[in-house]
């Protein structure tokens, strides 16, 4: 018999192929249904119900009582709305950085015309709230007009303490506002936007919300609305104010809004928000995320595995950050071709290309994830670090079924 | 038999439902289909080769050879964004009025700190490139920096020689950019941006293009991205500057790309450029729209509807703005409800909602759309006037299928 | 500009293509979108609890409150289906014929070993119910076991009065069993079951009940299942027996079931009986019907069209068979290529691909369909008549608004 | 933060859930995508050409150069197509058993009239070639006309050699057909028609090719064709003569093809025969199969799991039936609700529902299944198992990946 002779590694990566990279996650097929429809009418009617319907749910992810906008764009077009509200130009926002998407955002706040000031953490550690509390109780003239707290950075899979840099600020009696980039952590990591003081969040549709890449959300409370007054570079797309329940329909998006999208959101949220529950979904995310560690935990091994982040406290429950010297664009490919299975490059590590880029990879971890999920992309890590013969310690995979069903 | 005693108008709304508002259009299967897919690898492959490949298809489609780049946006998002590549604050942009898409285009270059004059021609006749040519000889200091144009005001449905305009300018002898609106016409109505000495040119994904809403384009040339130079408005989103043959990927879209609208047109590009040709396409808007003017020629009658623009040469072949004085409301609900076929409501003839407001509606007639199509929405518009017993000419319908055929 | 000079009646078949053949029909996107999901666990859950649901509203729509049992097949298979259930090897069945489908389903009872004797009525006229009246009369030993009756067939359009026939049977005291087919009929003309004395039903769920081909449907009653007794070809596939009200979830369809299928059909049993109503169907396809005949009515011209069915009360209210000498096939090849419409191919009428068969062609209207689609097709027929420039009355599409709206 | 404290094993259920039974297997989305369409003409065109090309790809995967046909139905209407093909009433059909399919194949043959003699080898061991060829030997009259051999049952998951039962026939100068039910194998299990000595092979398109539940395939050979001669239980609806070949493109399916499947299956068939191969498929699931005992072989202990089927060379590839006394019902109840994971219910190895029957339990993995998806399952079952404390042994997923990888 044919199969009994035949040896190669090869073939395993036909059947459905995973994407497991930080971004954009898996889109659940309830979700790509409802995107599947004529284009509907954009003046009244069924389009017009369902818009209105998705601003209290948006909210509820947020954890916010106050406003949320909708902007048809990505994350980048997110922190120029934000940014564009609240912010005149020459303004110094401090940014602390805990990895490559913090230096996102303070290019595009140069491109606004604001100042950046850097608090940098590294790529592994969390954000020090001290030292944050320092620098602004150093700032007596108040010159800091914002702080730009990215909640969980994607590329080093550092999260950080958002209400203890809140504290801070209020110990330290600063009036500048607590901008929070939520991008990769919304719906997957706790985040309390009143709850932790946040002025202004954003987020996006194709991470934990689980809504093919297209639209950012803008959510903002009474203090960030004020600052809109001064605001001299928002302009007509950026401006929230009429986006913000708006009379007219079309102000939403300020022009024709994002139809197809829009129901596939409203399918998203309602399995997150009404079935799941928020809630449900970061136990969820929190107990998959701890099955990720313990397997990485007893692979790791010297020349081989280690997570990018050593505390598990700093660590999101979205996405991973690895670092693999050398074999870490192997591990990948070989998880692609013959295991069906994409995992997420690395990024902000070292220069794209360059040969200290090989030596990290991403799992992204968000959204529509189950422990079938789960455990198969461990299993694929797992087979391809024997397939590749990398060193690795055992026990990996069990350490994961042990968390996952741990009380 | 009962059906034979039962004889109520009703129900005929049952079955499929057709829309005929200028925007968003009818998105064939194959794109919807095209859509429904997991979310792809954003880093390489796939995804990555078919944004190139877009490239040169959408500038086959606004006929240039010069510069496309795609946004996620809405098309006042092309708005803000090819005024923020061109122009410095205070800048003065003269802008030929036909209808309230004008205003719009205004009310942003405004946000954006641009000064803004028009030259207002009314809601139904063309713009008089002569006008323009004697408005820009008068401004002997240059001081107007662009001309904007909109190709086909949505809302009037008249259309405009955006080729006269750029004569005048260049008998004037004024270094003005020509910006134009594409929105409502391209893939529809002839453009061809080079031959015409178009500067900048604006389409969305949503009508001609027969995408779901999201993505806005904006096409430059030499001249265009020289005025790029001394732009002091333009923000990190905006700048077409990297999204423009980009070397890395994420370039293109300033952060992550609307993965499946990425697909979708795809789709509808290898039907428009590539299976039937956009010249062909242009020959199908034309005669599709002609027929539909032979039925509302022929429909006309005094107390009832109207065409308003009265010029064949300055109507779209895209949209069709009818006056139909107390009585337009009334047709678009019956054609809605007893027919199955969603009508446009009037937009910047009257205030939204005002009792002039009921006296007119639209027809949209733009990219996905057979004679089948167009002799279903006549069909409707002919037994609304009917039912409605709305004063109006015999043979319209009839007079549409020799339109369709003739010679 | 080019569009003006350009006068090809060439390109009017891009766009959306639309098939009016009489089966199948247009699936509706609801129901196509219900079908596009995951393989559901079949043998508990949803799946199971959908299917039961199915039953009752079959029966709504059959007008029975008897058995419904569902077969994975196509028209055939049913037609083995109920013969199997109520046949012994050597029984005479009488079949009144009005259209080659009659043929059919008496080469099916060939099959079976059954004997088959005809009342032939032609391919234009309803069938006689007095004549049949008169043939059980004649048959005093009940060798006529039974009357198999197509109610609309197919390929003539030519639709019988069912209610008619059973009136004859109860006078001539004949026990025979009265089976209907109403594969072309059920959901567009009306018919009642249980009402007009019919034992057993057939149809599918391609046309009227607007679901893909790939299950068809049995109904009997009481008499039918007493008949069951001296069936001696029924086999395990066709025996209605443990299909009907099935304790274990398979034998619902002796095996696997049709997944996809039983979502569709869900959906579209949504449609069809607990939106619109079974009866607003019937009337809507009979005022689309009669619009159809009024335009016919009046494209009637020596040497052009011709209706097959020239009594109103003989003809379909979903299927309509035309005459046109020599010149069908040229229409409909027009109409597909150049109108975007696939009109039906003669069938019955002569042998197919001969000179005479180019004579003939059908529209089909079942199911799913609007005013929009009906006026969309009559459109396209006037279309060709005048392009191909075949006789024809003036005034069709008129007419047929005005029979739409009429009271 | 919520997350570290709450620890609910509850909630991974959640995200995409995971069908592992032994069929309808996994609908890769490309095949759904294919048949999200509407309904196409079923007269001429693409779907006529579609379904020719059919024929010689499902000869492919069958490995035989002789005939294949399509029929609208389930694994029990190929059966029955089969035996009515094949045999007279009054026939003797030899049924090696090896599981309760075996016990359908006899019940359908039984309803054809035929007479049915079983060799029943458990439901744990593979078939006895020789104690066949014994039985052979014993029918000097040749009174056997077909030996009814189930290549691998999906109920007990057993394999058995179907070469050696021809070399049996062989040996014993034995004229009767030799047929072979692969619903369970084809596609992946090595299976070799014509090289084997196969007459007459079934299968359907819900597990090894990965199309939706709804259609069977009969293969049949020269000698089977000349069986055809003296079958007189044969219907129209089974008759295989004019569905081989057809010139008139109905009677692939005497009637109306089921439409939306056929795009389905293409779309199937262009992935398992013109991308992968179907020796690779077969090479695929071959190592995917040895994972998965490598793990069950590990997780064995007392008071736990054990696999159904002893010998490796009689398990199949395709599905795996496991033995769990007491637990298997709790194991996929917790697999389903905490991991998202359904696996299959035991069939046929106790009665439905007993208390016995909760002893068993299935794993399917046929059809469109990667890496990942064996590693997910697993790794929900070694969950189970922790979560549940059922006693195992240690290193089954580790064991896994290291099959997976083994040359």
């Amino acid at each position: 018999m044919r199969d009994d002779t035949t040896k190669s590694a090869a073939g395993l990566g036909y059947g459905p192929h995973t994407l497991a990279i930080p971004g954009p996650s898996i889109v659940p097929d309830r979700v790509l249904r409802a995107m599947h429809r004529p284009s509907p009418n954009i003046y009244h009617g069924e389009l017009v119900d369902l818009t209105h319907s998705l601003i209290p749910d948006l909210k509820r992810v947020a954890r916010t009582e106050h406003n949320a906008t909708i902007y048809i764009g990505n994350g980048h077009a997110t922190w120029e709305a934000c940014l564009a509200n609240t912010h005149a130009r020459g303004d110094l926002v401090l940014i602390p950085r805990t990895g490559t998407f913090a230096d996102g955002w303070g290019e595009m706040a140069r491109g606004l015309g604001l100042r950046v000031e850097y608090l940098d953490f590294g790529n592994r550690d969390a954000m020090d709230a001290a030292a944050i509390g320092a620098r602004l109780r150093e700032d007596k003239a108040h010159e800091i007009r914002s702080v730009l707290a990215v909640h969980v950075d994607t590329s080093s899979s550092v999260r950080s303490d958002i209400a203890a840099i809140r504290s801070e600020m209020d110990a330290a009696g600063h009036p500048a506002l607590l901008q929070a980039d939520c991008m990769a952590s919304m719906g997957c990591d706790v985040f309390e936007m009143d709850e932790w003081g946040v002025d202004v969040a954003i987020a996006g549709c194709q991470k934990g919300l689980m809504t093919p890449a297209g639209m950012g959300f803008v959510f903002y409370n009474d203090k960030a609305a004020r600052a809109r007054a001064r605001a001299d570079c928002v302009t007509g797309y950026w401006d929230w104010v009429p986006r913000t329940e708006p009379e007219i329909y079309f102000r939403y998006f300020y022009g024709t809004g994002p139809t197809h999208h829009l129901y596939g959101l409203r399918e998203a949220l309602d399995m997150l928000v009404h079935e799941e529950g928020v809630e449900q979904a970061w136990e969820r995310h929190g107990r998959l995320a701890r099955a990720l560690w313990a397997a990485f935990e007893r692979w790791e091994a010297p020349g081989g595995l280690e997570l990018n982040v050593r505390d598990r406290a700093a660590r999101s429950h979205a996405v991973t950050s690895v670092r693999l010297p050398e074999r870490g664009t192997a591990l990948r490919e070989w998880s692609e071709q013959e295991f069906g299975l994409t995992l997420g490059i690395g990024l902000g590590m070292a220069p794209l290309g360059s040969e200290e880029w090989h030596g990290f990879f991403r799992v992204g971890h968000m959204g529509h994830l189950s422990g079938h999920s789960m455990m198969g992309t461990l299993g694929g890590i797992d087979a391809a670090l024997k397939a590749l013969a990398i060193p690795h310690g055992d026990g990996g995979l069990e350490a994961a079924t042990r968390a996952l069903v741990a009380d």
